[in-house]
């Protein structure tokens, strides 16, 4: 037996039920760094950054699940220990800089080591998502995530992003609709792009099944508080039940 | 959309993780019944009885994967909504009475209404823990389990059962050690064994691929409070260590 005892007994997934078609996915819900890997040498602060997770981002998603009636599946895992929107091969899985934040404890990490990461926090999380994917009737995928105001210094005026890979149908549908549900500052693919590589889910759970799809972004000081939350979580429900009203003819999701 | 919102977004998986060969197991860690199903239309005092869940058992399981730095699995549904230790064609899967509780809920199931519960509440800890003996090398697989003391108003004097189907290694291993770890009361296969069809984990887990395991029960009185627990679970880790070793001769596991 390894002598590594995870004194915190947190669930690697969340899998909450729901019986509409719509899958949500929260692939940055969670801070968490499992104990025996010391916090992967940062300071508190940086762990608990925005590199580390999507702040506000399971907030939203688990209202807009109940919502929607909506299945939901969260990786509990920080994005550091593991990016569950990144497939095992990408080097930022797992990554030894993020923005200004050094890893320490994503140095040098050999194959074994990224093989078991990718073992022990990304394959339930996939086992969990396709599981589910393959369940529900006609499944449509929404993954929520947030992202920070300032990157690199630069200010950043998009307030909600709607990021598609090549099906680009519930995407077109909400950024055609955008203005009947909110007064934010909407994009198409930004602040970054399925150039960036950010579409992995996308490309892993929807596009081989045809699953129409969206990957919704949210700048997180707008969902920084709990009211904030409730209100952008219900906005993105309504929007997203309309866009997929026009994607699938009037049928109901 | 369904109208049946979750205002709980309880998970309905627990996958923790953990770098030891042992995939720990809790199929009735929780008398969680989703909002949506009404309480089954029980009273409280039958939701959470012994009828609803294993009281006890995921706590214990929680402290045996620290100790044993196990992967741990567990159902976080009541098994008057699934019980995930029945496949889903078995009658009490879903079962309509529980010892001398009637669940108005279940009474009268479709053929659908059973296959939506089934697809809802078990397909997702059926996969998870698939995903988790098919990733950890050379798996063994133990399911923890509470029994109640009093049954159909007959005591019960076993106060641990150690059951298995038809692999026996494990149980053999541990019956044969047990005077070394507890003066409790050690039966094979009691309070029930495998001809009440309380094996599904193992069978459907463990036999194909020849995986050792073994189904521990632990009268519930004896892991009622937070202090019987921890003990319980040091012993257990202990004698499943040990029973481990020599079933694998010798080999760390």
């Amino acid at each position: 037996m390894s002598g590594i005892a995870t004194s915190e007994n947190q669930s690697i997934v969340t899998v909450c039920g729901g019986s509409s078609a719509v899958v949500l996915v929260c692939e940055h819900a969670s801070a968490f760094i499992p104990e025996g890997l010391k916090g992967l040498g940062l300071s508190e602060a940086d762990r608990l950054s925005h590199a580390a997770w999507d702040p506000g981002a399971m907030a939203v998603a688990e209202r807009m699940a109940a919502e929607l009636d909506a299945v939901l599946v969260a990786s509990n895992v920080s994005r550091l220990v593991y990016d569950c929107n990144r497939p095992p091969e990408a080097p930022d899985a797992m990554p030894a800089q993020s923005e200004v934040i050094v890893v320490p404890g994503n140095a040098d990490l050999s194959e074994a080591d990224r093989a078991e990461r990718a073992r022990r926090y990304y394959a339930p999380f996939r086992a969990a998502l396709a599981q589910e994917v393959a369940t529900v009737a006609a499944p449509v995928i929404v993954t929520i995530h947030s992202f920070t105001r300032v990157f690199h210094g630069q200010p950043r005026t998009v307030e909600i992003g709607v990021l598609h890979d090549s099906d680009t149908r519930l995407a077109d549908a909400m950024l055609d609709s955008a203005a009947r549900h909110t007064l934010l500052n909407v994009q198409r693919n930004a602040p970054y792009g399925p150039e960036d590589r950010v579409t992995h889910t996308l490309r892993e759970h929807a596009l081989p099944g045809g699953h129409p799809n969206v990957m919704i972004e949210i700048r997180n000081d707008l969902i920084a508080t709990e009211a904030q939350q409730q209100s952008i979580a219900a906005m993105l429900a309504g929007w997203v039940r309309e866009a997929l009203e026009t994607v699938q003819g009037g049928r109901d999701a």
